[in-house]
């Protein structure tokens, strides 16, 4: 026993004293809410000292097998901003899982998008915070803030779970299909990345992107799940090029699966981002979708891959393009009041937002992270015809067809 | 007749036409989708007609009393901001009845407010812009912005009817009181003068008032009526002296009345400014109400009354006494960020804004004047403990009683 336990100190390098201490920091292990983690270790230490009288060969393969297992680890550590909030080792057992494969999906989304993101801001650093949900789960936020090229740029995973109340159901759910619950609580899990990047330079357009999955499971015991998301546009001015590569490439990621899904989504995404007050959308759109729980569970997995896929490629050689570009003050003035409306449409409109703040012990930070560093509202501007300024409201009022 | 008519045209120095295209802009005549305005008139006119034969004297008579009308009209004119909504003398006409109180109070507060922060920030000048509402009613938005002392001061004035949607009526009266519609349209008249006070300094305090009255016909024909309110103080920076001022001032006012009002009040204040999400108040209060329809008609608007006419003594000598105060960077940066969650309660929180968006063919500059013009979100910002900072923090999260 005493040998088979020093073996497996050695191959996670570090006494269990201080593999318990550093488990949610950095090793990937469970945190305490997730059933298995830390126990389900325990049982393979047993079943391998349960062998002991059978020699060293077995040992030396299940020395191997964990070290193998640790190269991995170490390979997503490096991918990743922080340990997975469900840890590696328990996504490892359940890897079969729709929920753990989306897991080290948004994960590594957040890694790639962070990395690209870093790389044009040198002197700038993304804080990594990692927190927990007392009611279940937590998250990790990376965010940028006043950089040489962001103003704040932000990229945050969350994987929560628990009871919901009917009225949080109702707001996680677009369209339809009530939910059945049991004594006024839906057990669920709710899961995503998500990111908004607002850049310095007002010629370098504001990016938001969001990949969720989500499960609730009614009285009857059954699972209802979907993914829901999208990546879309807001520039302070129009550039077509900027906006067809844009476009093209979120095309191109839909096209893989489905012919109908850029024009379906491409419309949902003017029709979702529309600040009605305003008669305006919020950017140039992207595409947004919700409730997609077909063709199948590995198909619609498949699809929010791609278009995970798709955002570095969409939005990085837009920035790279743009943010040596010079600017006058009044064009800063005009993004800062496009920032205001930014807020107008998360604050007013935005479901997920509105959720968020509606989900007991969600992390607000984190939540209203998508917020701008700074806007501004100033009372009846109106921009001077054949402007610049004019010409990207006009898209803003008439959401224009990009790629066809 | 044409004597009379030539009379009535030296009274009212102008020609029927020019009456006609100024009477909007400058005369006080009622637009045309108030029943009386110019019929009335005419109808009077008629009648002075018919009486001819009868010799100068009565003629003489009319122009005289038409001459002092006159004069209080002019009065009335160096008193308001622009021409009340429903004219001058259609309120004269119907003079006796509580909405055309209301609406004089209401103009007349407006004119004092902006005379009072005009004389304090001499090089800047209120813009001022008259609407009308396609569905019915009208108003009038004085904005004074970027000045010397005021980086945004708004102070609006609207007076609007017409058939309102369930829906809307739900989110004007904020409790109970089911109102039974018919064809699920309720005819309404709402009133109010409504501002908020955003000025540069940090050290000056954000302040908000509005007094607003409801008229609501259900569907037997009866006229539920009520009022609304309050005045409250946002400072960025707790200066106790002038807590203790601003709710005196309040207290005050309200006590005149009925001494349960201010605790009542102010309670309800500290309730309704709650930035949920955050755990904050929105300032430090001051007072609140909705929903007042009693002890009378008569006794609940000469309490609105009181509280209105507390607005320029409650907030005028804190602006005074610190808009030339030295401020550092750090403490404008604070006062940003204070400004982002004045935006986050208003756009929400607030039940005006709310009602506002959602009442169609509303103007929404006007409701939206009540955004600065500038605001900063900085992610996990958290002032050091025993700072300036934290001191207003903390009695923001623990509201205090000021007066006893």
């Amino acid at each position: 026993m005493a040998a088979a336990v020093q073996l497996l100190r050695r191959v996670l390098r570090g006494s269990p004293a201080l593999l318990a201490a550093a488990g949610r920091r950095a090793l990937g292990f469970s945190p305490p809410w997730v059933a298995a983690g830390r126990g389900g270790r325990r049982a393979a230490l047993a079943a391998a000292g349960a062998l002991g009288g059978l020699g060293l060969g077995l040992w030396r393969q299940a020395a191997m097998a964990a070290s193998e297992e640790d190269e991995e680890d170490e390979e997503l550590r490096q991918r990743f901003m922080a340990p997975p909030v469900s840890g590696l080792r328990e996504l490892r057992r359940r890897r079969r899982e729709l929920r753990s494969r989306m897991e080290l999906l948004i994960m590594e989304t957040q890694g790639e998008v962070c990395r690209a993101l870093a790389a044009l801001d040198p002197g700038a650093a993304f804080a990594v915070d990692t927190w927990e949900r007392k009611e279940g789960g937590g998250g990790i936020s990376c965010v940028l803030q006043d950089g040489e090229v962001f103003e704040k740029a932000g990229v945050n995973v969350s994987v929560v779970f628990g009871l919901l109340s009917e009225e949080a159901a109702r707001q996680m759910r677009s369209r339809g299909k009530a939910l059945k619950a049991r004594d006024g609580k839906l057990p669920f899990c709710a899961m995503g990345v998500s990111s908004v990047i607002h850049p310095k330079n007002p010629h370098v357009p504001t990016m938001h992107f969001n990949y969720r999955y989500f499960e609730i499971e009614e009285a009857d015991g059954t699972k209802q799940w979907w993914f829901g998301g999208g990546t879309d546009l807001t520039p302070t001015y129009l550039n077509e090029e900027d906006a067809v590569h844009f476009h093209k490439t979120l095309k191109e990621a839909c096209d893989k699966h489905d012919l109908k899904l850029y024009p379906k989504y491409k419309k949902w995404c003017d029709d979702y981002f529309y600040i009605k007050h305003r008669g305006e959308r919020r950017g140039i759109g992207g595409i947004f979708f919700d409730d997609v729980d077909s063709p199948s569970k590995e198909e619609a997995f498949q699809f929010v891959k791609s278009c995970a896929k798709a955002v570095v490629p969409c939005y990085i050689p837009i920035v790279k393009r743009h943010f040596r570009d010079s600017f006058t003050p009044e064009e800063k003035l005009w993004q800062q009041l496009r920032r205001g409306r930014y807020v107008e449409f998360n604050l007013v409109y935005d479901r997920g937002t509105k959720f968020g703040l509606l989900t007991p012990g969600s992390r607000i930070e984190s939540i209203l992270m998508s917020l701008p560093l700074t806007a501004r509202w100033e009372y009846m501007h109106s921009p001077p015809q054949s402007s610049k300024e004019a010409e990207i409201l006009e898209v803003l009022r008439n959401p224009k067809d990009w790629v066809h």
